[in-house]
């Protein structure tokens, strides 16, 4: 009986450099272990990213587990600052390093592994649905956006969703996340009239009403948290004039400001409440000010239940440690499949994402792929 | 007898490319013309830049009437822009255009030819100083003050200076300036810690702390303005932060902050309550706050008395005008000479200065010529 070793397949797909929007040959890797194990696979490559939808079993049957993952991966950094081949593989001190090794390779590589060996030894009664994207670190309009939309197109339906994304932050099995914050990024211009510091009265200057907008919206509490989340929090990212000059008023400047929101606001209130905030601070300084808003996900909420507790108990089963249910970070790709059916994340510790020298504990590996293979059971129990 | 045209003498300076540090033959001109009339010349050139001391007259004399002024000129700006050759000296409708046609060739030409032709047609009883500098419009370190450290050394005296920079706003003969605001600019540097925008509490961002400081500084009312004075202004001129990542909080933010000050401060008072603001705005926010800060020039007056009354009766003789007594506008090499004796600021409409196209009227020129003749001439009355 075929055991498919996770952690072979994670450092094959490390040794695909697919930065987005490149693949580099990972889609191809799952897709082998997969077809292998019985499940009919197909491209749904859209907008120059290729995607991977693979299904095991009836199309549309009524009990179908979902998989959302991505093979993609952000950038190097600084090539000279690793101390390993990025994309080599190369296992260390019990580690695997290399870009992807947590975020999320691994997590494809264990929930395709534990899929293929579910689906051979014991084949269920129902179908298990592998929706792998190659742009979720990138603009991800072509990713599990397109994997939805042949879904839909085709027929083919989730009962639940797991993403396998990195959720724990210090310790394997400490959390589920069963939500997200919603994220709206705002960029704002301040327009006054160009003078000469010595003349101000001449001039009208956008700084002063830019430092009162800024002071009013990150002093300003949204909310102190809700039943299933933290407060929401407006970080003012950036603010630049770029004026060289000691003796110049400047005529304009601009900042940044992004809100990661809870299910007390959406992203019109917020764009209402900014805009309101923008006026008001205009009409006072006497000075225009534009705006561009844009809302990069609402948030949303699979309320503790079934499918929550059918994923804590995996996790409880193999790591002894009971996992909170959270809603904190920033987004994932959960923020679209929710609109298809329930979902919730879970995947292995993810301090070194995005960094250079990103690895991942071997034993982890094995250890998400047997919680992933347990949920499989559990689900079809 | 000799009539020593000013206009003549303006355009032989605007032919000379005099961008700062740069001579271009200037100085040259003016020592020629005052040799010719018996002035003893010497250039007192120092750092890099030229300077020409002239006296006519004893050394030391108890009346001695001095002149200040610069040759250099700012930058062309863009030269495309410019309908006329900067350096060319073109009349056209009555205008002479050139860059440095108003501030301030013009001036130094007029009260060389009126000087030059005083002391030639009415030798007075007494002495005449013309003080000209290569070095105002740039850092200004090696002008006027190497002129004033030489006659300190040199035993040479003014009893009073009449600085010839551009004092007319709109009309010729309107204002007198009769003392200065001084000058503060401040370098801040906020620094907190960078981190994810969703995660902010992992972070500590220096925009909130940024925006605090900026809008307490910019809406605190120095003063309402005393008795020669304007109320003081400060400016911010510059927020900058320079973080293209909207899912970045950034670690520092930098901004600078120029104030123009009348006697009711001092830049000792201003650096004190801008390092006041500054700490109490860390403590607030706890993040670390750093300035630089540099005083440009202190405020500085010459009371109205004999010397603002000869100057205002010789323009209102010339123009019909009776002048303003002011201390408006930027600062001059007059904060230099206020430790040398009673200075005064009178000179013709600036209007053009530091712009493209700078020109000046030509019968502009000969008024200007006409005025400080009649000063010299009731001065040793």
């Amino acid at each position: 009986m075929s055991q498919t070793d996770p952690l072979e397949l994670t450092a094959a797909l490390v040794r695909c450099p697919s930065v987005t929007p490149e693949d580099g040959g990972a889609l191809d890797v799952v897709q082998d272990v997969l077809q292998a194990a019985g499940f009919a696979c197909i491209r749904v490559d859209r907008g120059g990213v290729g995607n991977l939808f693979a299904r095991w079993g009836d199309k549309g049957h009524a009990r179908t587990f979902g998989f959302n993952g991505h093979t993609d991966v952000v950038p190097l950094g600084k090539r000279a600052d690793w101390t390993a081949d990025p994309f080599g593989a190369e296992i260390r001190d019990g580690f695997l390093y290399g870009r992807g090794a947590t975020d999320m390779k691994s997590g494809v590589a264990a929930f395709a592994a534990a899929a293929a060996d579910f689906v051979t030894e014991t084949p269920p009664e129902g179908a298990v649905i592998l929706a792998i994207t190659g742009d979720e670190e990138g603009d991800a309009d072509h990713g599990t956006r397109a994997l939805l939309d042949y879904m839909q197109a085709e027929g083919e339906r989730m009962s639940v969703c797991l993403v396998g994304e990195p959720t724990c932050p210090d310790t394997m099995g400490e959390m589920i996340k069963i939500g997200r914050r919603g994220s709206v990024t705002a960029w704002i211009e301040v327009v006054g009239v160009q003078g000469h510091a010595a003349y101000p009265h001449r001039a009208k200057n956008p700084l002063p009403a830019m430092a009162r907008l800024m002071d009013r919206l990150s002093s300003h509490e949204l909310d102190r948290g809700t039943e299933h989340f933290d407060a929401s929090t407006l970080a003012v990212v950036t603010i630049d004039t770029g004026n060289p000059a000691t003796n110049v008023i400047p005529a304009k400047s601009t900042a940044t400001v992004n809100i990661r929101f809870n299910d007390a606001h959406s992203g019109a209130s917020l764009s209402d409440w900014l805009r309101a905030e923008a006026d008001a601070v205009a009409a006072e300084f006497g000075v225009e000010i534009g705006m561009k808003i844009k809302i990069s996900g609402e948030s949303f909420l699979t309320p503790p239940g079934p499918l929550s507790d059918l994923v804590a108990r995996a996790v409880a089963a193999e790591t002894g440690i009971t996992p909170d249910l959270s809603t904190t970070g920033g987004t994932s790709d959960a923020r679209f499949v929710k609109d298809h059916c329930p979902v919730v994340e879970f995947g292995l510790v993810g301090r070194t994402m995005h960094q250079v020298d990103e690895r991942v504990a071997v034993d982890q590996v094995h250890q998400l792929k047997a919680i992933y293979a347990r949920i499989l059971r559990d689900y079809f129990a």
